[in-house]
C-alpha cells in the first residue's frame, strides 16, 4: 500500500480512540488523553479501557473499540505489549484508519514475534501504524499531541516550519525540548520507534508534500531501506533541506546502536561523501542539529562563500576570521566604492577593511551604515554580524537595526551574540524576527558553511528554488 | 624591575585615585568611580578632575593628584590620550604605586609615540602600568572593579577560582559576561590592552603565585616575549591549567589581528604542537574556552582514557559513543563483577554492557545503583552521565544523586543534560555543586579529552599534583 498517502490520518484525525486511557494519572494513556483535551482537539475523543466503567476524564468510556458507535479515524494504543496485537486487530475490524502504538516491549527487547504481528495486521487492513515503542506525533496546527510527557518537563514549541523526526524517543523528547527552548517554530514532530510499519522512507515521502514542513531535522541510527531512502532524500533535498544527526557513525558508536545498516556502515568521512551526494546535511550532534536547523529555517540560499564580518568587538572579528578559514569560507573584500562610503560614516580610527571593526562605542547608526553598504556590495555573499551587547554603544536599537536589515537584504545574515541576560533579551528579539543567532563565531561559521553546501547542491543539481524569505 | 612582584597593588590597593572621575554619568570616569562605591571598596577613594569643584559623587574631589594629602596606592586613568602621559608623570612624582590606563588612543591607532612615553615613565618610576586601551581589572575579594560597563549590560560573576585574562577588551567583557551567566566563580579578571608595560609574561608570573587563581582562561592575539612566555607557561601548567583561545591562528585571522607574533605564526596544527609541548590547552573559540574552563575548574585529574557512559536515553548513548571515538577516547568495559552487580539492580530489559542505557523510566534509584558500580570499577577512568530530564523518571532526585556521587568519586565526572526550562533548573543545581554540565555529548567529550591531555602532561612531566577536589 502507499503508506505515505495514508499517513495523514495520524496528524489530522476527526476522531481518536485512546486505547489504555485511564483515570490513573500515572498511566501513559491518562497523560495522552489529558493532552488531547488540553490541546483543544476539536474532534471526538473515545477513551477505551477494558476495565472502563462510566467516564474517563469526564468523557464517556468504552471497554472495546468495537463498542464505539461512530467511525474512528485514529487509535492511539498505550497498553502492555502482549495485548497490543489483539487491540490492533480490533482496530482493523472496526475500520480504524490509522494507529500509533506508543507501547514498548517489542523488537527492542527481542520480541520480534509480537512486532511481526503488528506488521501483518497493518498490511492485512491497509492500516498505517506508527511505532511501536515511540512517542507518536505532535502537530500543533491540528492540536494533536501524543507525547506522554507533561508540559512542565518538556516545553512545547510554537507553530512553524520545522519538522523533527526521531527514531529514538529519548533523543526525540530532548531535541523537541531544545527546539522549544530555542524558539524554533514546529511543523510536526514524528517519533517512529521500531518502525514495524511506517519507516524513514514513508515519512520522507509523506513530508515532501507537506506544505507546513519547510525543513526536516532527523535523528536516526539505522535506515531500513537504504536505496529507497537515498532516492527519496535526493528528490526531497531539491525542494527542502534535511539535516540528519546519525547516531552510530563510528565503529564503536555503531556497535552501541546495534546498527543493522550494513550498507551505510563506515567512517564519518564515508557518510559525509554519501550524504553530500544526496544533498543531505550531516549534523555531528544534537546541538549542531539545531545550529544548522536555525539557518535553514530562514529559507535563505547563498550564491558564494565570501562572508562580510561586521562587529563592535575587534577580538571577535579575529576569531571569526579564523572560523571562516577553518570552514573553507572566505573573508569578503569590499569594493573600493563600498570602502569609500564606509569612510564617510565611520570615525577616523575605524579601518574600513574587512573584517570591519567599528570599535567598542559603535551604536545603531554605525551598524546601520555598515549594513547598508555591505548588504549592497556585489563582493559579499553572506553577512556575519558580531554584536557584543556588553559594549557601551550596543542596545535594543542595534537589535532593531539588525532586524530591519534582515528583511532588507537577500544575502544570508547571521548574528553572533554571546553573553548573559542583557544579551539574551536582545537575542530573543532577533531570533523571533527570524535572525539566526549564535553564541560563537565557530558555530556561526559552521552553519554558514552548511548553508553554502546545501545552496550549491541545489544550484548545481540544476533546480534552483529562489531564496524566498519567510518572516 | 620585577613587574610581577609589584602588580599586586592593582588588585589590593588601600587607596585609589580616579583620574577623570566626573559628575557626568556618560563619562567613563563616572562609571568607574560609581563601581568602586557600589562594590563597597573599603579603602580611600580620591576623585581627580582638572575641572573639579567641591565633590564628585559625594566624595571630596581634587584637581591634581599632587593635591591629595595622604599616599595613593593606585591611579585609574580615564582621560583623553593626549593628557595621559603628564597625568602618569604626576602619579610617578606623587609616589603612586601602580596605574591602570583605561583610555584608548595609543598604539592601536598608530600613536606609538604616546604609548612609548607611558612605558618610559613607568620604568623611570618603577611603577607598574596596566593598559592603555583596556578594561582594567576585577577582583571581587578586594572589591575592585574598573569595568566601565554597567551591571545591567554585563552580569558580574560570583567569587571563585577562575582567572580570565584578555588582551581584547571586547572579548574580555563578553567572556566575563558568559562566565557570570554560566555560573563560574571568578578569582580575577585582567584586561591588559596594548601592554605598554605589563604584558602576558608579567601576568602569568604574577598569577602563578596567586592562591586564589586555580585555573587561567586566556584570550590573546599576540605574545610580546614568546620565549619567556613559553618558559613561564611551562612552569605554570605544572601547577595549574591554562586554557588559551588564540585569535589569528589562521593566515587570514592573523592578518586580521595585524599580529606581530611572527615566531608563533602558522597553522592551528602548529599551534597545537607548541601548546602541547608546554602543557597549554588550546580552545578554538570563546565557547570552547568555557567548556574547557568548566571541567578544569573541578580540579579533577584523570588517569586514563576509558569513559563509562550512563544514561536514561539510548539514542544519546550512541551519539556519546561516537563522540568518544571522535575525540580519541575509549568506551570503558566494565569488569564481570560490575556487570553482575548491575544486573541485580537493573530491570531485565536493560543490557548492562557499556554504554549503559538504563531505559527512559530510570529513576534516582537506578542512577544511584549505576554510579555506585561504575565509580568503583577499576576499568573506568572517567564518567559521562547523560541525564535526560524530559523522561518520566528523571527529576530533582536524580540531580541530587549525581551531586552526591560527584563528591564520592575521585574519577572525573561530567553530565550531559540538554533541554529547556525543566532541564536548566536541574543543570543549575548540579553546576553550583561543581558538576560540569554540557548540552551535548560532543562538547562533553571534547572537554574530557582536554582534561586527559592536561592530566597526562602533568603526569608525564613528572610532577604529579594529586587530584585535590574543591567543592
Amino acid at each position: 500500500m502507499n503508506m505515505h498517502k495514508r499517513m495523514d490520518i495520524l496528524f489530522n484525525p476527526k476522531s481518536v480512540a485512546i486505547i489504555g486511557a485511564s483515570q490513573n494519572p500515572d498511566k501513559v494513556g491518562h497523560v495522552i488523553m489529558q493532552n488531547y483535551l488540553d490541546m483543544g482537539f476539536s474532534g471526538s475523543i473515545y477513551p477505551v479501557n477494558i476495565n472502563a466503567d462510566g467516564r474517563i476524564l469526564g468523557v464517556k468510556a468504552y471497554r472495546k473499540i468495537g463498542a464505539i458507535d461512530g467511525g474512528v479515524d485514529l487509535a492511539v494504543i498505550a497498553i502492555p505489549a502482549e495485548l497490543v496485537p489483539s487491540a490492533l486487530e480490533e482496530c482493523g475490524r472496526k475500520g480504524v484508519k490509522g494507529a500509533i502504538v506508543v507501547s514498548g516491549g517489542f523488537s527492542e527487547i527481542g520480541r520480534d514475534d509480537l512486532q511481526d504481528r503488528l506488521t501483518e495486521i497493518s498490511e492485512r487492513y491497509s492500516m498505517p501504524v506508527l511505532g511501536p515503542n515511540c512517542l507518536g506525533v505532535m502537530d500543533l496546527r491540528s492540536r494533536v499531541d501524543t507525547m506522554f510527557l507533561p508540559t512542565f518537563k518538556l516545553d512545547r514549541p510554537k507553530i512553524g516550519g520545522v519538522t523533527f523526526v526521531s527514531q529514538s524517543g529519548a533523543v526525540g523528547s530532548t531535541v523537541l525540548d531544545m527546539i522549544s527552548h530555542e524558539g524554533f517554530g514546529l511543523a510536526k514532530f514524528i517519533s517512529y520507534g521500531n518502525a514495524a510499519v511506517i519507516d524513514e522512507v514513508d515519512i520522507l515521502k509523506y513530508l515532501i508534500d507537506d506544505e507546513n514542513t519547510k525543513i526536516v531535522l532527523f535523528y536516526m541510527e539505522g535506515v531500513r531501506r537504504g536505496r529507497e531512502f537515498m532516492e527519496i532524500a535526493r528528490r526531497f533535498t531539491q525542494i527542502k533541506p534535511i539535516v540528519i544527526a546519525k547516531g552510530g557513525i563510528t565503529p564503536e558508536g555503531s556497535k552501541a546502536a546495534h546498527s543493522h545498516t550494513a550498507a551505510l556502515a563506515g567512517s564519518a568521512g564515508a557518510y559525509d561523501a554519501v550524504f553530500k551526494q544526496f544533498g543531505l546535511t550531516r549534523a555531528n550532534d544534537v546541538d549542531e542539529l539545531l545550529y544548522f536547523g536555525k539557518i535553514f529555517d530562514t529559507e535563505a540560499r547563498c550564491t558564494g562563500k565570501r562572508v562580510a564580518i561586521i562587529t563592535n568587538g575587534g577580538g571577535m572579528a579575529v576569531l571569526a576570521t579564523d572560523a571562516l578559514y577553518n570552514n573553507g569560507l572566505e573573508l569578503a573584500s569590499l569594493t573600493k566604492e563600498s570602502e569609500k562610503k564606509l569612510k564617510r560614516f565611520m570615525p577616523p580610527i575605524v579601518n574600513v577593511r574587512m573584517p570591519l571593526d567599528m570599535a567598542g562605542d559603535a551604536d545603531d547608526i554605525r551598524f546601520k551604515a555598515a549594513l547598508d553598504v555591505v548588504s549592497k556590495d556585489p563582493n559579499v555573499d553572506m553577512i556575519m554580524v558580531i554584536s557584543l551587547f556588553q559594549t557601551p554603544g550596543a542596545d535594543s536599537r542595534v537589535a532593531a537595526t539588525l532586524i530591519h536589515y534582515k528583511s532588507e537584504t537577500e544575502k544570508p545574515m547571521v548574528v553572533v551574540s554571546p553573553g548573559g541576560n542583557y544579551a539574551q533579551v536582545h537575542n530573543q528579539m532577533m531570533e523571533s524576527s527570524g535572525i539566526p543567532v549564535y553564541a560563537s563565531p565557530s558555530t556561526a561559521a559552521r552553519s554558514l558553511r552548511a548553508l553554502l553546501d546545501y545552496s550549491e547542491y541545489v544550484r548545481l543539481t540544476g533546480e534552483i528554488y529562489g531564496s524566498k524569505k519567510r518572516r
